[in-house]
């Protein structure tokens, strides 16, 4: 357990991107969906891999870009997810680690390697991506760290951990533990495909585990297949004690039993690399609130940091957030 | 053996390029020499990179960047080289073959990891190099691929390879393979410190064995110990066939018994990142020469490629060089 409590511990899915230019003929003739984010096994990844032109590797998943986000702020933040014991395992835990993220989660001896994302930037600046998820069907209960999820402020989950197989086990028992110790449940739902592979699931989490909730406006659509977003807000009021909905350059909106906040997005002078976005706008948030500021106020530190993300490629802040703040809101 | 004779085999190091910030104090706290290249071994390649900040992986190696630059103007190019059978070395591979290169070098199986260079980018944008060599070590003559040395038109080897102890003799191999099929050698001089730290050989291997020398301006007058560029100039000339002295923004002189040209640098709006200049520079005019280019053409071709590279992060090409050069050159 670490010396002090951490305000935001995350669980997901820890992988390793390696992003290649690639054209609309590429994705055509591989049959990808271009912006998706679809899940492949090791043979698909391996020829995938061959086909694709020379690639860069940089550290992401998406709570984990956020636990960075956080330290970055100035926050404490911990991550729990499963690497092998390779390589790729090594940059990850490296790269996190050296962000001033706690983790320790033990990475696995033997099975699959670590996961990997290859991510094809079109000439249009969209993502596609391919995850392998590799080691990260290792996670489970056992994974999880009861000192360190019992002594943070919240704890953080993505809906992608509802992909591989155990970790769901995981995701429930820290958010038992949690609760159990009074803390708060957050959850991002991550992707509007991931909504539809496990809507039913993820319904009766937002309505009985799940305190803090984070979904874009296709995702929070696609939770309740409501008629457009104004619809979704409604369902989605009172289903958990906030709901953070951001809507890209449109903004966010709060809602917390009653209350319901809009709040603009942070002027971004330009987008070069939407990815991030959301793991940042929630890295903001759930700082702010866990520093003890209002919902509106942890709305726009979450605007800010979006804003930065989106600036330049890649999902992890090129800039401290916590100078960035100081800067963009005094 | 490739269907086609290659225009140019390269033989180095393998190298798996590890980048992050750093700022003057880390240089300092850790007694690196800002600029340099120095080799590290692995127990401190792991301190180094413990103390790192997040960092991005990319496939480097001077003489494998000039094969990607090569392959990217649309020459026939090839590579010899040694990585381990793991997640790095099948990331090397990937990268280089996926640029058009051929390389077949076997990874060694066991012994050391792939080899890896820790760059630290200061906000000067200098480039601090750590090279831990690692499967470098295990490359020997056994590697030499005969039919394909014999094939090319030109075998470019870097001085690097004099570091790690067996690599000479490789290095010695392909250069009689290549003359006794009548075929042409290139030395890069690859870095002022790595010529002091093998003066003598270099001399007698640009007396003996080298038809083309490429060599910046610090690498020329470190060989002889002259006193200032022309100085230098003048004991390389008639050492080899052909010298071709680069000199960063003053361009290139290239010396070829008694031709002597000045080319200047051509235009590049911003320089991001020097790192690869060299590297570029020697594609540009390998493949200009391998063409059937004069060696002032040949020269203006390395010119352009160069100054792409410096335009951007990293030491291998952006964009496709051929069509820089139709339209560059036209």
């Amino acid at each position: 357990m670490p010396i002090e409590p951490l305000d935001v511990v995350g669980i997901g899915n820890a992988i390793v991107d390696v992003l290649a230019p690639a054209d609309d003929a590429f994705l055509d003739g591989h049959g990808l969906v271009k912006g998706a984010m679809t899940l492949i096994d090791e043979h698909r990844a391996h020829a995938l891999y061959d086909a694709m032109g020379p690639a860069t590797e940089v550290s992401g998943g998406s709570v984990a870009n956020s636990a960075v986000g956080i330290a970055s702020l100035g926050g404490r933040s911990g991550y729990i997810g499963k690497v092998r014991n390779d390589q790729l395992g090594g940059i990850f835990r490296h790269d996190i680690r050296a962000a001033g993220v706690e983790f320790a989660t033990p990475a696995a001896e033997d099975g699959p390697p670590t996961a990997r994302c290859l991510v094809l930037v079109t000439p249009d600046a969209q993502r596609t991506l391919q995850t392998y998820l590799g080691a990260c069907v290792e996670l489970g209960p056992d994974d999880i760290d009861a000192d360190m999820v019992a002594g943070a402020r919240v704890t953080y989950l993505e809906g992608y951990l509802w992909d591989p197989p155990k970790a769901k086990e995981a995701f429930l028992r820290a958010a038992d533990i949690a609760h159990q110790a009074g803390r708060k449940v957050a959850l991002s739902l991550s992707d509007p495909f991931c909504v539809d592979r496990h809507r039913d699931s993820f319904r009766d989490l937002v309505h009985g585990h799940v305190d803090i909730l984070f979904a874009n406006e296709e995702e929070i659509v696609s939770l309740y297949k409501a008629n457009g977003f104004d619809a979704a807000l409604q369902q989605a009021r009172g289903q958990c004690e906030i709901a953070v909905l951001t809507r890209s350059e449109k903004g966010a909106v709060i809602v917390a039993g009653d209350e319901v906040h809009v709040i603009d997005a942070a002027p971004a002078p330009k987008v070069v690399d939407s990815t991030g976005a959301g793991d940042l706008f929630a890295a903001g948030f759930l700082y702010g609130h866990t520093q003890g500021n209002d919902l509106a106020a942890s709305a726009r530190i979450g605007a800010v940091c979006a804003a930065e993300i989106i600036g330049h490629i890649g999902a992890r802040p090129e800039r401290p957030l916590a100078a960035l703040l100081k800067e963009k809101l005094g």
